[in-house]
């Protein structure tokens, strides 16, 4: 059984409990996509992913592939569907891997637990991994793909600028002004003052 | 020194190479962000992060924190800033964390190797990690803040629905398709047929 880095399956789980901060079933089944996402691509390739959601699978694949959202190597394109692409990085070809609600239906368990049927502290989470582990690949639709050219642009490592704003560092490419100065990133936060009061 | 849930400074790096893909100075930096936050927040009180860059120090991020991608307890609103906010996930109270350009001057081989002044084939690595643990947490500056009130928001687990469009399940309040369908994400693959040619 595939277990990426791992030595065992329950050395993954640990791994996925301690670093995910429980035993998420949709890590396990994650771990069925990797393994089957290995035997759509060609061996010796380097391999990119694009996750479609924040969810477990995204801290699964962190775990099981070398691929992290830090080193730009897995992307989060976030449509909310348990669903990833693993591709060549050099040719953008790949597959897409996406869990299939038919076939779901065919494994009681793991459909109750996905759909949310049965409320959480009804569910038998080693019958769900069970009914995972049981069905596998099985779960899963897998397309070729192919990955948008803009995706496989390596940005040339340039050196930071200061920004005149706030003084901190950012990529030269995001602008004259660090994009949090700009205002197109979300404003997230306020500065207090040290008493605790707000500015 | 803390090192976070690792037995010691060597097995973060360790840790941070296997994880990571390299010992990234920007990793130790955040070794000394995160113990950093530890001293100006409360004991006991359960901490999210906003980190605000995709790189190394997200990644260290999700591993000396509880706080990942996939668990929500880690977001990222990426500024390209080497900045982090880390905050009482009740009260929403907490610290942004910031490198400052003034104090990155006084540790040359830091600062050479953050503003990329110097050919990565002639930085020494160790020069530039010994530089990071001998200034620490002196790199930062640290700014009481309070987060947005939307970033406290639990948000109802509900289940899934199916997209009338794609068939894949999604989450119901993203609308009555799925955020893919929608055409509201990045549209960053398409389908090739069995024999590679493009649909």
């Amino acid at each position: 059984m595939f277990c990426g880095p791992f030595s065992s399956y329950e050395e993954f789980l640990k791994e996925l409990e301690r670093f995910h901060g429980k035993k998420a079933p949709g890590g396990v089944l994650a771990l069925h996509m990797v393994a089957l996402a290995r035997e759509h691509l060609p061996e010796g390739i380097l391999v990119d992913v694009i996750c479609e959601t924040r969810k477990c699978l995204a801290d699964a694949i962190q775990l099981l592939t070398p691929c992290t959202v830090g080193n730009h190597w897995m992307k989060i394109v976030d449509t909310g569907r348990f669903a990833a692409v693993f591709y060549d990085k050099q040719t953008g070809e790949g597959v897409r891997i996406s869990l299939s609600m038919e076939r779901l239906k065919e494994c009681r368990a793991v459909n109750e637990w996905f759909l949310k049927l049965v409320p959480k502290k009804d569910q038998d989470l080693e019958a769900i991994l069970d009914g995972i582990n049981r069905a596998g690949g099985r779960l899963f639709d897998v397309c070729p793909v192919e990955v948008a050219p803009g995706l496989l642009e390596v940005r040339p490592k340039v050196p930071p600028v200061i920004c005149p704003v706030c003084g901190e560092a950012y990529p030269p490419y995001h602008g004259p002004v660090c994009r949090g100065c700009q205002g197109v990133t979300e404003s997230y936060y306020r500065e207090l003052t040290v008493s605790g009061t707000k500015k």
